[in-house]
């Protein structure tokens, strides 16, 4: 690891990058098991090392404590559920064909085919989850489980906290003897630069802004290897309210979305930033609005940089003839909710206006005319993390979802965007400029990315990797002959102890 | 379709693919059962046409007859092996998170994740496998199982061929009640371009040269909305001979070296384009060799353009001071064998020797003075689709297989890399540039490629599509809390009939 507060040079992101490569080497036939206590020897340092680090935290985001805590627990439960997904081997999909000289097309030989870890991995941390989307964050804990090597590229915005992290991270993979080098972190913007195009490095993940990881993305394919890069950039997060919904449960959704839209200082990538509602309340919707942010309490945005950029977003879309002004809100040092107005017609004569992301406590309120007008309506976003649809039982919104399918990654009933739980069924992606791949960044899914498969043809038994054996030495799922069988497990998912220190 | 050997406009490919986009939107839904019958209707067609389709193919392509009809039989069956695949719905990897309260980082919402075709999917044909890797080949059958559309972008080598091939399938799918428009075909280098552009278009596949698939793989990355590119590049398909292998089969080796290098006029993309052996045996290389290819029948290459290309890169090679020639092939219209050689020591100098294909009977022989030096002349390989190990029981060459595994897709032992099965456990595919992605253009994992997640969080019950649902109408592979549930079915694998007409 490069220590100190300096930035990285880029004789060091070499160095840091070979090291990262030889661990990979060195720790790539490890078994599952012992791979999953790595993962449990970082969660374990970082719950015991939580009242410093989310001290450390609070001091350079801004962010509560309490919000501060929950993050980090998430953050060890994601390591403790990625080790016992690993634990259970289903990442290796097993695939062992027998020879068969009965083979439809003609003699088969026997073909065995698992998946096997990219090598180092270039991890860029998020301002906005110093923990969970950051040093030992999903993208770093997914590789991690995978098998590869970690190089992290630290966030200017919490760099003390980064660098404490990866300290402690770095002290408990020595403890629990995995290769030195394994993890490790760089930073400055030249370093970032050079990680992306090392030759060693193998993927990126990366979570930002739509701009910055365009310009990553662009940087990987002109690479003269290109490799994936697993950008999650953000979204606007549309959310349609239908006509009886509005009917049955008007106060109750504005209610529900003035919290979701400022909650963390509207600072989630899956903040509800459009309210598609039907027109001719607006007068009401201002009240209920005023009301359920009545009790807000305003705190500084994540950074400087962040704020200048929030309020050039609303600044921008207020400049809009067609955008007027429901909640008037400030930009102090710590601004308070601002929420604009336009109509269903506006945003056909100008879809621009749904793309601008207001990254802060801002959202847009959409009046439409007709229910119908909605599939039409969905048809005009870009791709979105999620999307919401609030109805009622007798609604018939097929047309609308099957809309939001195509721009989306997850689609929500009657509820809000914000909060990604971590499991096995979560999609934490959707078509750009959402992400620039059909991946995941959450979820027990997200660890294939950063795996690709060899097949082995005509092997010895004894010369096979573990996964492809026959006698399964592993007790992995193994599809064998196009059918599957898995070793009967106890299912440990919910022996993922909640074990923080904070 | 786009009938007439005229190239395809602009105008033309635009109204293609929105016709396709529609046909994909009319389809999607359709149940695996459903969407089985139409992949099982095309193979029927081409089985039932096999006769005028193998004349047509061979009058364009040079190609034997035999050749010829066991790759349209690999074709059939792969349209089987498929339509059995979606049959059981592996491809949906269908997951389920019922609401848990209790969840390790606090309550779990409903949530469920299942995979989703891409869109219209647009597939560029290959010279060298004229029904295989072409209209109706590994690309386009993996992108119809998967629910998508298919825009197919004939190779000039076979336009005719394309063409007649197009009309059967298009006719199948009519017949077999699938949406107007699910499949076309379109011709010509502009068409090409404003096919990779098209906003509609989602993914592109892609079999053909380095030069051309990474000019595509550009075009897709530099598009306002970049889309997956999987291009199978080729590749050298390095072999490694032990020395105890050597001094058990030598003869044997050469032999089936031989065999495989000319095989098809070596215009396969897994012909092994180097062979390493232990040194000082030249003479009776040349001799084995030079026994081996007796009865070689020399044919013309697959086009005048091939033939010019492989005559530049062996001469482009035969130029190389540290390069000598073994078997002296001649450049006629039909080209008879080439081998040429070198040592380890001249690959170490300049390592661009190893990278140099020539898509023809050509290969290279290298001479290696220690068995030792095998790890690390794998390491000065470029990413491979296949690499190869000739070795006995009683040789240590794990460090070799690792370096190996590395730099290829499939590993074989004791084999030649010609011969692709396709089946569960095959990866046809590899680094860079064996490929753009990591993933398979053969298999039942090809599917995959043209699929996408998306989660439902808190939907109600009867809105969720089938493969979600708890009462699993489709009878498929479900993830539910962790745990997969896979109703029991027949294996159908081995009731893939072989019927091809021809």
């Amino acid at each position: 690891m490069t220590a100190g507060m300096t930035t990285t040079s880029i004789e060091d992101v070499d160095s840091t990058v070979k090291a990262g490569h030889a661990a990979f080497e060195k720790g790539r036939t490890a078994d599952p098991a012992t791979r999953a206590e790595w993962l449990e020897a970082i969660a374990g340092a970082l719950a015991d090392n939580a009242a410093p680090l989310v001290e450390t935290a609070g001091r350079e985001t801004h962010l509560a404590t309490a919000r501060l805590e929950g993050e980090l627990k998430r953050t060890i439960f994601q390591l403790r559920l990625f080790a016992e997904e690993i634990r259970q081997g289903e990442h290796f999909d097993a695939t062992i064909d027998h020879e068969d000289g009965e083979w439809g097309m003609g003699p088969r030989p026997d073909l065995r085919r698992f998946n096997v870890p990219l090598g180092v991995v270039g991890v860029f941390g998020a301002s906005n989850f110093p923990f969970a989307f950051s040093v030992m964050g999903g993208d770093s804990a997914s590789a991690l489980a995978a098998g590869c090597a970690v190089v992290h590229k630290a966030h200017d915005g919490h760099l003390e906290l980064a660098l404490r992290t990866a300290e402690t991270v770095v002290a408990a993979l020595d403890a629990a003897g995995a290769p030195s080098g394994l993890f490790s972190l760089v930073t400055g913007r030249a370093a970032a630069e050079a990680l992306v195009d090392h030759p060693l490095v193998k993927a990126i993940g990366f979570t930002g802004s739509t701009a910055g990881g365009r310009a990553l993305f662009n940087r990987t394919a002109a690479r003269p290897e290109p490799i994936p890069f697993y950008g999650e950039l953000g979204g606007i997060n549309a959310v349609f309210v239908t006509e009886s919904a509005w009917a049955a449960r008007r106060s109750e959704i504005i209610t529900g979305y003035a919290g979701s839209f400022t909650l963390g200082m509207g600072q989630f990538c899956t903040k509800p930033g459009l309210l598609f509602v039907p027109g001719g309340h607006t007068a009401g919707i201002r009240a209920t609005l005023a009301q359920a942010l009545a009790g807000f309490e305003p705190a500084p945005l994540l950074s400087e940089r962040l704020h200048g950029g929030f309020r050039e977003a609303v600044e921008h879309l207020r400049a809009n003839d067609a955008i007027d002004v429901l909640l008037d809100g400030d930009f102090a040092a710590e601004p308070s909710p601002t929420v604009l107005h336009t109509t269903s017609e506006a945003l056909r004569r100008d879809p621009s206006i749904l793309h601008q992301e207001m990254f802060g406590p801002a959202s847009v309120v959409v009046e439409y005319g007709d229910q119908s007008e909605l599939p039409g309506l969905a048809e005009l976003l870009e791709g979105q993390l999620t999307t919401t649809v609030h109805a009622e039982a007798e609604d018939d919104v097929a047309e609308l979802t099957e809309r939001l399918a195509d721009t989306s990654g997850r689609l929500l009933w009657n509820g809000w965007p914000t909060g990604v739980t971590v499991s096995y069924a979560q999609h934490h992606g959707g078509p750009f400029p959402a992400t620039t791949s059909n991946t995941t960044s959450v979820g027990t899914a997200a660890i294939r990315r950063f795996l690709r498969p060899v097949s082995y043809q005509s092997f010895p038994a004894d010369r096979l990797p573990e996964p492809l054996r026959d006698e399964n030495p592993w007790r992995i799922p193994q599809r064998v002959d196009g059918v599957w069988n898995r070793p009967v497990r106890e299912s440990a998912s919910r022996d993922v102890e909640q074990e923080v220190g904070a």
